[in-house]
């Protein structure tokens, strides 16, 4: 990790001497509230509603942003078995600490034909130039480089592979599966509830993140069988029904925007990350991994 | 990240052509379950009772191992709270998503002297050469080194501090504080349920991590409040009470087991986290973060 010549102040003054020393003679860098005070119309985007499920749970809605350009395949399908109602009254039958949320047809009780579809391998899609990548300067363990694509947090591997892929941080969303090479319909989502587990990058298609609601689903009971599955049916979290955004009548819908990720403004904010200035913190960290970089969603008047 | 010479058979098998072609000539490394079926009693390890605590909540018992060579001052402290009964009726008023719970007088409602006594900054323990510190390979983006002392997962910076400290890891324990220089007196305790927000080492006192139990705390409600605080005193989830093991009778004990962390075997068991061998898996990271390698823990008959 490198560190910046002036953390040596910071060390000293965390150690007893005047604390101002640090950063005496230098206007001090925006906090995060700061940088976030300074956004404007134009740093946000409105989520495309023919990519954003809507996931009605009894405890209230879980918002999901869908990414086609990672798995183009995968989306389409899901959007299929969405269309036909496929998930209205299944359930959230898995739920393991520090690990994920897991919700369809556990039971493989619905053998439609877009259950049972074989897709090709989307863990990953192509990454060439003009790809719109957004690099995070810090460096990552588990992918030669990590920073943001249409809004999503990736790793990438420019040789020899050529990849871009959604990393497995909080709240992205996955497409349950067996033993390889089946790479799942889409029948059975997963999202991040834990610790990244990042080692499961471009082993399982990764397609979209909880924009909003992911608490609903951390803050279920854990399932006590294996990989957190419930034991018993009735355990589970009934799902009313998934629908796209678009579907849902205008005065239904949740009006969100997400900060965009391809900005100057987000640069700003990705630095305030890196290095927090609120008074709470005595010895800025000078990284962030991508996964710590959470993206702000708010919620909007409807226009 | 370095990739394995090996790895480019892994993602041409992966691509199409026979699985098998890239362990074919050499013995496949043992999976994490083959692992620890080798595993023998000398590997495992028994917490010590007088620096172990138990937080009675109403859905059950939180284990909680204490680390008192990082933070010896802080933990006599809270064990003078502990011996004072100085939560029971208080309770988990922060509760926030993907980061912590939190516990204690949150309304410092008892000005105890235990519960307003100054602390030196515990932040991180000295580190030095016979520290027993069993080293990570993996780089870290937070810290010069990672791995584990005593059990507990750390970060090391030998130069120019000398300091090893306990990492904010999914489960760690860490003392509650306003702006430094206070350091909390252990009045608020926090674990972390979330992506490890590392960007609070060595801004925090860490001295301990929940053995069993997180998910009592993980799957409480989210605070709806500010820093995710109840808003509502009657949303909070009581403590009944917190003791040390070694203060309750030996029939309401809970025998735990902890894997050793010093272990040839241990180095093993983090090798089949760094590489999934499981058949699930198609490409392996090569790569783990000390955040992602939980180390296990079991129940064993009492003796």
């Amino acid at each position: 990790m490198k560190r910046r010549a002036g953390l040596g102040l910071w060390c000293l003054a965390a150690a007893g001497t005047a604390l101002a020393i640090g950063n005496s003679n230098r206007e001090k860098p925006p906090t995060t509230a700061q940088v976030m005070e300074s956004a404007t119309e134009s740093d946000w985007r409105q989520p495309d509603p023919a990519n954003t499920l809507y996931m009605e749970l009894a405890a209230g809605r879980v918002i999901i942003e869908l990414a086609p350009r990672f798995a183009p395949q995968h989306v389409a399908n899901i959007k299929q078995l969405v269309a036909e109602k496929f998930f209205d009254g299944l359930a959230v039958a898995r739920v393991q600490d520090n690990f994920v949320a897991q919700w369809g047809d556990a039971d493989k009780s619905r053998p439609t034909e877009s259950a049972l579809r074989k897709l090709p391998d989307e863990n990953a899609a192509a990454f060439g130039k003009g790809t719109g990548f957004i690099k995070l300067p810090d460096p990552d363990g588990y992918a030669r480089e990590t920073g943001w694509l249409d809004g999503f947090p990736v790793g990438v591997e420019r040789k020899p592979s050529g990849q871009v892929w959604i990393a497995h941080c909080y709240g992205v969303l996955g497409v349950g599966r067996d033993n390889w090479p089946d790479t799942g319909s889409g029948a059975e989502l997963y999202v991040v509830i834990g610790q990244a587990p990042r080692q499961l990058d471009r082993n399982v298609v990764t397609l979209g993140r909880v924009l909003r609601g992911i608490e609903l689903l951390s803050s279920l009971p854990r399932g006590t069988g294996a990989l957190g599955f419930y034991e018993q049916p009735e355990q589970r979290a009934p799902i009313k029904s998934i629908r796209l955004a678009s579907e849902v009548p205008e005065a239904e819908r949740t009006a969100l925007e997400v900060l965009r990720t391809d900005t100057p403004l987000f640069a700003k904010y990705v630095e305030s990350r890196r290095n927090r200035r609120d008074d709470w913190y005595v010895v800025p960290a000078d990284h962030v991994d991508v996964c710590n970089v959470s993206i702000p969603v708010r919620e909007v008047p409807k226009k």
